[in-house]
């Protein structure tokens, strides 16, 4: 905390508006939003609320000021030189990372500015994300002698493993755009079009049932990491438990009546 | 089955011309050659006699009218709202994509028009694919509240991860140049370009022994699952094998004297 | 071994500099640096003397002549029509390949030529690679009935499996600048700016630490075979271990108090 920010002023900011859209925005910006220790508690706890809440359709996790996310909070990991302290912090900023994955809604990166180190790992494990023309990715740890691991776990199930080398010994930025072509982010925008070109994913997502949403997002990845065949029994029984659902049943009858689908918690077009 | 079809059209068109090039053509162009029912015993009992048949060389999969394919028969799934009849459904579809996989010859989607859920899901299952620039894909099922479990499996092993989610919970369609660009399909063609690009595939592999292109399409299937030390090892002594056949040692020897090599079950260039 | 060559000259050519950049050349170029069981036991030599040797920080792997590497030496395998000579053959490539990755320098492919089969291969099994944009790929051991198993192991976890396939298949030549496109090289140069571009990568990985890039190198491989979950474990645990080594202080340290780090087997920046 400097001076300027008040002890009160929480970590994570989130809104839910009335469409169930939460946003979250990481709240320290003059640290640039680093992963510090209070930072992930505030993230966990705010995911793990989110992930019960039936209102919530979709989470858009942006940044305050001018970076997305730094990274860890290094200064605060040179205070702890203790191997079992940084084992901890490491496996409690992966469970964070992790629950964006295993949380039933789709979670969109927005990223504006800087994403580095484990900020970069965060629009890696995002479902989602949209870049501003003038945001940078990097994982920049091996700069301060710390390569990048855990990042690498993410980096590199997102692009191609020589680009994710390159990325994580060099610790060089890359553009949003080489972002996208690489397919770290799904789309950039100029920065007055990022929040709308977010909007159009969002409003997709909320035309569809939120049952069918979190059954395939699950779904999706379990069946990655299984070999081909076991990936296609799971995802065929998943896809029989989902077409026994209502919102499937309904949808699949207005498609044959050639008539928009009803759905309670959803946006219909 | 509609009006202006004959209770006698198969399902599923197959001609194998003389240099062993089945051309397989889903029939139902009203139902844009949707995998009904009875569309996938015609297709799994077409692919099983190509699997065992050498005078297949290779297999063009193509689709009659506008569409290519456009996934599951609705209607049908709808008059069947039982969780074990989706099962066995579901299962009946995965095995008859890993038929694809599994037989010895090469497997070229024609995609001309829409490829949709379960059809999007056959374009990646087929080990080529080129499309039309008129073509478009989609995983679609999201849109009537069945989201694309079983298409995700093959999806998400042919594009990057970020690109396959917002295909799967948008529903949206992407064109054929995106399609290229994510790693979906090989080649992009003009309509009237379409069947010589593909030609130019089916030249190709006819020009090289049935054998080696047999061996190597099962290896190739098997490793890429495999840890990367016991790939190498089915690899090495695949290749091992596949050396010891007449018709490596031939190229093999045909190349040492430059010279083209004899092979009986090709067409050498 | 032809006419003009003598008997004495080295398989592979080794210079290390002051800096600590080894430069192996491939140093048959009449054969075109084919993969005889000679040059794959020097280059195993080289590889191994150099895993070993603190004062080498990165590796450079180039090819003498107008070839990079045609792949194995078809001549000397016609010699020797035999299933477990063609095993052990393969084995020990594979071994060489697989020293590459296990090695705690990274390595950089100087493609400036074609590289084929095998070569392919080295290139893809490389840490990095940059090409000139004169060079040129194929897995073409079809061409030849004898489908390049071995290279689909690396090929296969560089770029998509359609593209990959493709190449198997046809054994058809791509240029760098869709081996770059797709995944298989970082970045593609004029011949004349090659080695500056090479040059560029050298110096980003001299400025980090030794044991950050050796600690990261060796996990990045490791924890990309490992379910997702697994995955984060070793990488936390490993990045606990990099954070408590004297360079991670230093580097930290100097970040936070805004000075450049300093450390004994780095050329900072």
């Amino acid at each position: 905390m400097q001076a300027g920010e008040t002890a009160v002023e929480p970590y994570v900011l989130c809104e839910t508006d009335s469409r169930g859209v939460a946003r979250i925005t990481l709240n320290r910006p003059r640290q640039f939003n680093a992963l510090s220790e209070e930072m992930l508690a505030a993230l966990q706890a705010q995911l793990d609320a989110i992930a019960t809440n039936p209102h919530v359709r979709v989470v858009v996790l942006a940044g305050a000021g001018k970076a997305f996310c730094a990274g860890h909070d290094l200064k605060q990991m040179l205070a702890h030189p203790d191997q079992h302290y940084y084992e901890d912090l490491f496996a409690r900023c992966s469970q964070m990372m992790l629950t964006i994955q295993r949380m039933p809604q789709p979670v969109i990166a927005r990223v504006h500015g800087i994403a580095t180190a484990a900020g970069c790992q965060l629009v890696a494990m995002c479902d989602l994300a949209v870049a501003s023309s003038e945001a940078k990715f990097a994982v920049s740890g091996i700069n301060v002698g710390l390569f990048c691991s855990t990042p690498s776990v993410a980096l590199s199930r997102n692009i191609g493993r020589k680009a994710a080398f390159e990325m994580l010994v060099t610790g060089e930025f890359i553009d949003a755009e080489t972002a996208h072509h690489l397919g770290l982010v799904n789309r950039v925008a100029p920065p007055d079009q990022l929040d709308a070109t977010i909007e159009q994913l969002v409003d997709a997502i909320l035309s569809k049932p939120a049952e069918s949403i979190a059954i395939g997002k699950s779904l999706f990845y379990r069946q990655i990491e299984l070999p081909m065949a076991e990936a296609y029994q799971l995802a065929g029984q998943t896809m029989a438990c989902n077409m026994m659902e209502p919102c499937a049943q309904e949808g699949v009858t207005a498609f044959v009546e050639k008539r928009p689908p009803v759905w309670a918690n959803s946006e219909n077009r």
